[in-house]
């Protein structure tokens, strides 16, 4: 499968961008965070692991946008097809890249300037500087107007096929569980062994694995494995996200340490039933909170939510973005929208269990992009 | 080798900045970022890659931290040394957390309320809602002074032996690069396998591998690797940071596929010399910019930089943190920093060799944490 997008693939996110800038009167967007800088440029690296250095994309009302960055990322967005690299050499302890952003953006005589102020966004920059940025501008800067993560929300085509890709690779990782994992295995091996598995199967990089494993259930989905050694009658569950060409999937799967205990088979098969009633009324036109609600009622009898959150949420360039399957989230759902369906069940004092699918929102029935389980546990 | 820290060393990082803070006229810390809150609690979790809640710590200026974070890792926290853990259901979309800080902080009576703003900081939580809760602040938020940074920098016995034995797993994968790498094997099938072979070694996870491989030397040391297949004559570099129970190494190595040209051969030897020049004179009272002059000397007969930026940087709980070996950092060392020696020199147009080890200042000669490589590079 080709890696990267095609210019068109830009130009048509700029030109999309730009047409909603001019409607909230917005003369720029200024782009801090990698997946927002990545969206509309294309540079992917690891790098931004690296908290030393910020990183800015300035998009104009009407133009290319104009990356404003460190000399040492000036080769790789070289390979973009960002034409307009302005660099210089960071980490600057008097001024790193506060006056070159700052000229960038009075140079377009910028008086309105977007940046991402929502819900799970950041400023990936030091507040210090942030102040002196803001002074030194000519304009002010506002709200993005949640452009930046709508536009991000409805993937292209090519995008889905790269989430489709991740979901697969990982589908193909879970099926291989049984040669990792049994009784007598500590959890902390098979999260190794899993990630193994994952890259074996084609992903690129793995940046989010989560597991537990406990009778009937675990205590929550998002602690580091423990090195204690599955036994009979514990339900693993491992939760990846892995990413393929910058793209993540997110799903689960549990598994049963031996034979199945009724009362997990019914807690993983009700699970399932809750998917199922998602996928039955999701589509284009539905809210994030219908699906919620269609969810819940099968998970709780409908009690509107529980300490764990959401039933799902969007997902794409991260691990989770967008919108939330919660009772006050009344996004309405888009063809092109990729999201997960994650009900959760309690089975016991401090124990649950969770499982989850990715999905294409499309007009009609929703795409299943990662190979939709049944109802049955699979039995190590 | 145990995992985790027993709760008197939390308490002793609490009680050295409770003491700075006093000395710092702040009431309260706010942290906001994984390490920052990791530091002073033990929160350990990959699930920070979600961006979709904020996740704070509050440090008042005598007693223990309160955590202020979603529902979802009450669980986690909860088997952590902190007690006092306050919750909301997150995602909210009227209010997420914001109103929970906001009386935290004002329930302390903290009238100057520090938070990191300086260099490679962040503030990890939507700027509108940053504006909320300074409008319902009784104090008022200020820098830090650094406080995070500068206790983070000096590493305890304990921090040392976890990022020692992330550097020795990185170590014993290096050690296996003949088994995975050669001529016809594609770059992007090194990267994979690499990882696998960092996993097979005892990584907990491999938040970053870098990877170049080009005749006599690689264009930049950020780039995701292509699937170019690997050649003779080419010089292949991988960098990683794997990170052991929370903590990083950082440093690469450089292989010849085939015979190794004189031009190489020279110019790797000229980095192992810069290495040792910076080994000669870093200890306990040198500062960051002596050390790179050390290094620069060697590579560069003195130029004073290139727009690769630095020769080498602090490393711990993050891949990169904290000081930087340029000319203008005169940070003064202490014992028990750890940091990387990362010397680069261009090697023809645009081509350039990096190699790079981690060490421990002391207050003599300082200790490899990586297992210090000669001046030949390992054929292929």
């Amino acid at each position: 499968m080709e890696r990267g997008f095609p210019p068109a693939e830009f130009q048509d996110r700029v030109a999309r961008a730009q047409k909603w800038m001019q409607a909230a009167h917005l003369d720029a967007l200024l782009l801090t965070t990698e997946p927002d800088v990545r969206y509309f440029t294309g540079f992917l690296t690891q790098f931004w692991e690296s908290p030393s250095r910020p990183w800015f994309l300035v998009l104009p009302a009407s133009g290319m946008p104009i990356a404003v960055i460190p000399s040492i990322g000036a080769e790789l967005m070289g390979q973009t097809w960002i034409e307009d690299i302005r660099t210089w050499r960071a980490p600057d302890v008097t001024d790193d890249g506060v006056s070159l952003l700052t000229d960038t953006l009075n140079g377009l005589n910028a008086k309105r300037i977007g940046t991402p102020m929502g819900m799970e966004s950041h400023l990936r920059m030091p507040l210090a500087d942030w102040a002196r940025v803001q002074v030194g501008l000519n304009g002010k800067v506002v709200d993005d107007a949640g452009i930046t993560a709508r536009l991000r929300a409805v993937k292209s085509d090519r995008e889905v096929a790269k989430i489709s890709q991740a979901c697969a690779i990982a589908g193909r990782a879970f099926a291989r569980v049984p040669e990792i994992a049994g009784a007598g295995v500590p959890l902390s091996q098979v999260l190794r062994d899993f990630q193994r598995l994952c890259l074996e199967e084609g992903a690129d990089w793995v940046p989010y694995l989560a597991g537990g494993a406990a009778k009937g259930g675990y205590g929550d989905v998002i602690s580091p494995a423990s090195d204690t050694p599955l036994t009979d009658g514990d339900v693993l569950m491992l939760d990846t996200g892995l990413v393929w060409d910058g793209y993540f999937c997110d799903f689960d799967r549990n598994f049963s340490v031996g034979p199945i205990s009724m009362h997990s088979e019914t807690a993983h098969a009700r699970l399932i039933d809750a998917v199922n009633a998602g996928a039955d009324i999701v589509r284009a036109g539905t809210t994030a909170a219908e699906v919620f609600h269609a969810m819940d009622k099968i998970v709780t009898g409908g009690a509107g939510g529980s300490d764990a959150g959401r039933l799902g949420h969007g997902l794409g360039m991260q691990l989770t973005e967008g919108l939330s399957l919660i009772p006050e989230d009344h996004t309405v759902l888009e063809a092109g929208m990729v999201i997960t369906l994650e009900p959760g069940i309690e089975t016991g004092q401090g124990k649950m269990l969770v499982h989850e699918e990715d999905i294409l929102i499309t007009d009609g029935a929703p795409q299943f992009l990662s190979p939709r389980a049944g109802p049955h546990m699979v039995q190590l």
